[in-house]
């Protein structure tokens, strides 16, 4: 036969079932988190109208993936999940406000691929649409929270408000254009430092690698109270509050800012939540142009996911939806980075994945008595044991167990004719040899042999199973 | 505000929360059911370059979305699973074999649109890769009839067999090339009965519009033998396999087909699946050229689902995955229709569909007590009750009320001063309006009045919720 070449697009990839499983486990828990606080989900097509699409500036249409489809329309495959729910929130009118949705569908970008950045990626978006209150904000950001919480995670939220950040446009002096740049800026404190920031704020500087960053241009009497807000050290998210009220006293409009910040502070205060689990960073901007309101991120916080970065991020945009509903629709969501929080289970968990639902294999040794060994494989499946019933070509139980093994199926149940004529099973704990962490060479002489396994009578079969799996 | 107008593309949808709910519940009972054999999940891009798609025939190519993606490569959104599992085969040769996967992924054709056909829809593979084992069809076909009776469907899986479909062109004497279209003809067995297929495979017939439907023009002497084959009438899968046996006696290499049957038979029978579950049709042939050996399918018997259709389908395609490993890959497969399954579980529930993930819907009376709400929200949560806090922009309860009975919250926790005072809250049993059938005009009075509702201690709260909710 001549044979296609196997090949995968660049910046494309395949999940294969261990990634797979983890990422599904990982995902139903947030959902399930989600779900608690009543938000319901949503689903929308790949492909919407160009006219749908665009409208988010030229550096996101040329990330989006357009072509013509051959009805003759300019369509594209969505880039993101906002501008579907917004188009959703126009379309259904009666859809009951607060609308509190959560989705998780693929989106593509025509970015520069790198290791940890593809082109096609699963978002998990949650948003409450159709309410200002500071609730939903908050809502948004405890459940964060409680969603690593729940992953096993340790994390920090971080937030923030970009009416205060606007405050400190008007507090230093600087044009509203430049909010844009500056915030980008900000965003850089976490990991270059405020001496760095400092200097791209002015004049600029050079990198490690000696390349030249741009400044951007800012006088010194603006960077200087720019240093200020940035420095004030609050050790409390009510400090926080404190010294940003203290600061901006003679700031016009500032009140609303602080007013944001104080009731989200206000409901965490009420649910008791430590300082240190959500705290008010004042300098977290988020990147994107369209948030008006209280800005988000999470962060985690041991050591070995510290490079990961933030996990889940996201604000109030009151201004977006409007696009497509021609009236104002207040809005608030957060994206939660299941890439990274992969990344980040994979590096505290440190073992093999698991590739197989299968918690027992059930061997063919007699490949003529086939339909017994699917009773037993039907049976213990009745009894909740999800079971495999082995159907390849290898004759050899050896190779049977390899297979197990390589799967990570804990349980390997064997039948011979023996065990058949006097109505008993044999078990293999293959989970054993993995716990026990014997090594490579000796894993092959404990699969082969008759190491971790017992023989029974084939009426305890379910309970010696269960017994087994219980304790793996 | 000028607004874009929100359209979406003909062909596609959108899932409100309602369908999403019971399309996530019916996939994730369906994915328990595969995983309980031990299926393994499996995810891959929808992007593929234009050669791994192509090779299905003109037919399936013109239904492609195609197109050039920035980087000047000629790419299509992918049609079918089955094309990604057989470029999956092919690059990771290290995966343990066999390979049974499952794969839940949304699929594109450019296909004309009808009220049940869309296109993009969302596929639910299942297969088992690199085994000639009957066992693998033969737990394919059962897991078929598992997974409906767990959700609650009542079905007949009917299979057959491909080789035993080309002894019948042998013992017709009809040549190989004629085999696709008369495939096709026999697929109509179901819908138009044995005496409207026997005409289209003489000199065609008019439709019941008056349309003229072409025949195949194949000899009476031919058309005599076909009609034998499909008048068996076997009563048992073991009829069946006799009767086919005696028919085909004399016809050359017609015993591997026969074994076929018989070895996914004998499974069945050790089994001891009833006779009527799942039964051997002769006729079934199912459309698609790939399939060598056991073909397959489901159709819900109940009169209310009787509309509905096949809702999974399948058979083994020894020769497909070959075109990409360049060796023969044996595998078998079935996709389920899970819009179908949806109109089917939709027409046999009658009720409406539930939009919310939350049980209990926390009122808010008194906004400026706004995180006493959320303390009692929160502390729900914690109780493992899924529940919202309303942070909506109505300050009527009533009106709240009418938010939590459009989408379905079942209870309401409503505390006003005098219950904060007495460390009281009031409780609304808003699905027993429901289960009551009280009718609409009622049901707003219901609401709105104290009907359904009980105050009690704050103490009592959970208790009470959990007890409304278990009956409801």
């Amino acid at each position: 036969m001549s044979a296609v070449k196997p090949k995968l697009l660049k910046g494309f990839k395949d999940l294969l079932p261990g990634e797979m499983l983890l990422r599904e486990k990982i995902i139903s828990q947030i959902r399930e988190v989600y779900e608690s606080y009543g938000f319901v989900p949503l689903s929308t097509p790949a492909l919407e109208y160009k006219e749908t699409l665009i409208g988010y500036g030229d550096e996101a249409s040329k990330q989006i993936y357009m072509f013509r489809e051959p009805d003759g329309y300019d369509v594209g495959l969505r880039f993101d999940l906002t501008v579907s729910l917004s188009r959703v929130m126009a379309m259904y009118r009666d859809i009951p406000r607060p609308f509190k949705r959560y989705q998780i569908q693929p989106v593509w970008r025509y970015d520069k691929p790198d290791p940890g950045r593809f082109r096609e990626f699963l978002q998990f978006d949650i948003d409450t649409v159709g309410t200002k209150s500071m609730v939903a904000d908050a809502e948004i950001i405890t459940a964060m929270s409680d969603s690593l919480t729940r992953l096993g995670l340790k994390s920090t939220i971080r937030f923030s408000n970009r009416k205060v950040l606007n405050s400190l446009l008007a507090f230093s002096g600087i044009p509203e254009e430049t909010a844009h740049q500056l915030f980008r800026v900000l965003d850089k404190l976490d990991k270059q430092g405020l001496k760095n920031v400092i200097l791209e704020l002015g004049t600029g500087r050079t990198d490690d690698s000696g390349d030249k960053i741009a400044g951007l241009g800012l006088e010194d009497a603006q960077i200087a109270r720019i240093e200020q807000f940035l420095s004030l050290n609050p050790q409390t998210r009510s400090d926080a509050i404190q010294a940003v009220s203290d600061l901006f006293k003679n700031v016009e409009n500032a009140e609303e800012g602080i007013r944001e910040l104080t009731e989200i502070s206000e409901y965490l205060d009420a649910l008791d939540i430590p300082d240190d689990e959500i705290v008010i960073d004042l300098g977290i901007a988020r990147g994107l142009d369209y948030y008006t309101g209280p800005v988000f991120e999470a962060v985690l916080t041991d050591k070995r996911a510290s490079r990961v970065g933030s996990v889940m991020g996201g604000g109030r945009y009151d201004d977006l939806i409007g696009r497509f509903t021609g009236e104002p629709v207040p809005a608030t969501g957060a994206s939660i980075g299941i890439d990274r929080l992969f990344a980040a289970v994979r590096s505290m968990g440190g073992s093999d994945l698991r590739s197989s639902t299968a918690d027992v294999l059930v061997t063919v040794m007699m490949t003529e008595r086939i339909t017994d060994y699917a009773k037993v494989a039907q049976m213990l499946r009745r009894e909740g044991i999800n079971t495999e019933l082995y159907t390849g070509k290898q004759t050899s139980i050896g190779k049977q167990l390899k297979y197990a093994d390589r799967q990570s199926i804990p349980v390997a149940v064997i039948i011979g004719s023996d065990e058949f004529d006097a109505g008993q099973v044999s078990i293999k704990d293959l989970g054993k040899i993995k716990r026990e962490e014997v090594d490579i060479k000796d894993r092959k002489e404990w699969v082969k042999e008759k190491v971790g396994q017992v023989t029974i009578p084939a009426l305890d079969l379910v309970n010696t199973i269960r017994s087994i799996l219980a304790g793996s």
